[in-house]
């Protein structure tokens, strides 16, 4: 028992797996052998709807009792210009200490880490320590996540499954291993602002109505004042406008048309729907005689917080004793899978540093990844403490 | 001496060639034979520039002294979907007392009347009527303009040919013949501004820097005061936003760089050198810290005037006792090529009812051909009187 893989072995086998979304590739293969191995109950549900394409997904669990969730995905974004790779991003080459390849951070070395910490716990503890371990992993995070941990929780509800609390193992910490853990993430609601004016010769303008000052006027409502003022965890929202644009190729026709398109991410201010009334609300009033159209897509992307609490105290711990940092506790950053455990059971994030992330040379110091893995088997310790 | 074609026969003998810009389709061949069997003298220069299509042009006089000018052009501009006409484009079929045809109002039918009235007038008057009329027609006003009166102008004047008026006969009338008279134009002035921002992700605004509000600011800026307030014989000048592009698909993505164009229609209070100079001021004056490119197309369409004078009373005189209606004298509209002859001699501009003009369905009415020589006819007899 003592041949268990290193995280790094993981991490390597999972990188060499091209698992860029929706293709499989191997790696959830992969961790259903290592995990059924250990002594896991293993299930890979695919999930199917019109129009996505089909993903495969993994669910796994050992004991009983009070359950702790390890998350993440082994799907990851495409390479772009293998070329221009120092090594080949499917490789999973170490030189000078890093481990360079696609999915290094975001997320395959933390899943590396996650199922080396449970090897360790389970080779020490037993398969009867006192609770129960799943891990809830994806295949569709990067993707249009229709088919992935949405899906999965639905199906683990179905047939009975609770889980307490939930780590996810997502990048979290923005340049150094410990600093910062996620307990919340805003939410992201976007959509299309249409003003429609009259095309025309530039010539005679009183026969056309030119639409960009009607756009001007609605962009610089929704940019002149701030959202809120930020809240207890949470920064300001913050509306970025993402586009704008006519189109019109010729210089002597004023346009018909302009349209934008902005992105919100918010705060617990807010819901999808008080902030799509709030900007619906600023535009009607600076509108005047402005003809315009709004259409909000439809958000899977609230705001949420978990209360810092005595799990949030016991993660932070584990990654104080090993890093010597006291985590940010931050809710700062893009959207993760978290928004959807959120409904199952209170979840936190904490993972690798990101730097790299979705960039060529993605890599991770392989130092790292044995912290990380110490960090994890400390949160297993004293989530199962040996007397109970 | 009793059969001069018509109006409507000229008219419809130059719709029936196909002199979309760059082609010279017969039509200028054509005029040069009626012109030449009139007695006058026709010169057909081509010019030519790199990067640009030879153009054929027309230049022909007859009797010596005190010259006016006719002007005009042959090009039209394409029919679009020859199917969408209810009558073909070359076709020159009348119903209704209505000529059909590309070009039946700009400006074959302005051309065809100036010959008919000219003819006319020489059938009456004969060769020695006491000065000069000369023809300047071109195939290049509806493309670049490049190749066509400007040039025309250049070769007229290095051969010593002088003109002591012009009359331009573009359609001039928006609704009813006799409504206006051109006496000058407006000018026209082009750019773009690009602002520089930097690309990152929307979830961390504080390392993009999104161009968008830089670009609102400085777009605001341009239309915030009026340009001026008007001049005697000129509207406003009047800027329009004609384009402003972001082409972001990504809602998820802050972009490097938005661009808008702007166009002028200027009155005589700026040349195009002080207006440009006019919105560097406005724009420096509001970019803080956006960084901004200004790129301002060369001008050829400087504002200009033909002071109201004794020809432009002549011309008013003889549009008044054929329609009954005192002209306007205005100076709205787009540009034409008065713009460069205004360098060789006091010119103004009047023809047909514009209504129709680079539509699907251009035509005049026959009875509009008519009045329109018999107004042409009078202006030649005023111009010459028989007394001198």
């Amino acid at each position: 028992m003592a041949s268990e893989p290193s995280a790094l072995d993981l991490a390597r086998a999972l990188i060499r797996c091209p698992s860029v979304t929706p293709q499989e590739g191997g790696a959830l293969a992969l961790m259903a052998g290592v995990l059924a191995e250990a002594g896991f109950a293993v299930e890979r549900p695919v999930f199917s709807e019109p129009g996505t394409p089909s993903i495969e997904n993994l669910v796994a669990r050992i004991g009983e009792g009070r359950c702790l969730l390890l998350a993440g995905h082994t799907d990851v974004v495409p390479p772009g210009d293998e070329g221009a790779w120092r090594h080949g991003p499917f490789a999973g080459t170490v030189e000078d200490g890093l481990l360079y390849g696609r999915g290094a951070v975001d997320m395959k070395g933390g899943l590396a880490c996650m199922m080396a910490a449970t090897l360790d716990f389970l080779r020490e503890r037993g398969p009867e320590f006192g609770g129960a371990i799943g891990f809830l992993v994806t295949g569709d995070e990067e993707g249009p996540a229709v088919n992935g941990t949405v899906k999965l929780l639905e199906w683990a509800r179905a047939r009975g499954e609770r889980f307490d609390h939930c780590l996810l193992g997502e990048p979290t910490n923005p340049g150094r291993l410990g600093e910062m853990i996620k307990i919340g993430r805003r939410g992201s609601l976007s959509g299309r602002i249409t003003v429609h004016g009259r095309q025309g010769h530039v010539a005679y303008p009183h026969r056309a109505e030119n639409p960009i000052p009607g756009m001007l006027r609605l962009a610089q409502a929704l940019l002149a004042e701030p959202l809120d003022g930020g809240t207890a965890h949470f920064d300001a929202s913050n509306l970025e406008l993402t586009t704008l644009d006519v189109g019109n190729p010729a210089t002597n026709v004023i346009p018909a048309l302009a349209t934008a398109v902005f992105n919100v991410r918010f705060n617990d201010t807010w819901t999808a729907d008080s902030l799509g009334a709030e900007i619906r609300r600023r535009l009607d009033a600076a509108a005047g005689g402005v003809r315009f159209a709004l259409d909000i897509q439809p958000s899977n992307s609230p705001a949420f917080l978990t209360e810092p609490d005595a799990f949030v105290g016991l993660v932070s711990d584990a990654v104080e004793a090993e890093t010597g940092l006291r985590p940010e506790l931050s809710t700062t950053g893009g959207t993760s899978d978290a928004r959807f455990i959120k409904d199952a059971c209170p979840v936190i994030e904490f993972g690798l540093v990101g730097e790299t992330m979705h960039r060529t040379d993605e890599c991770v110091a392989v130092a790292d990844l044995e912290r990380l893995t110490a960090i994890y088997r400390r949160v297993l310790d004293a989530y199962f403490p040996a007397s109970a």
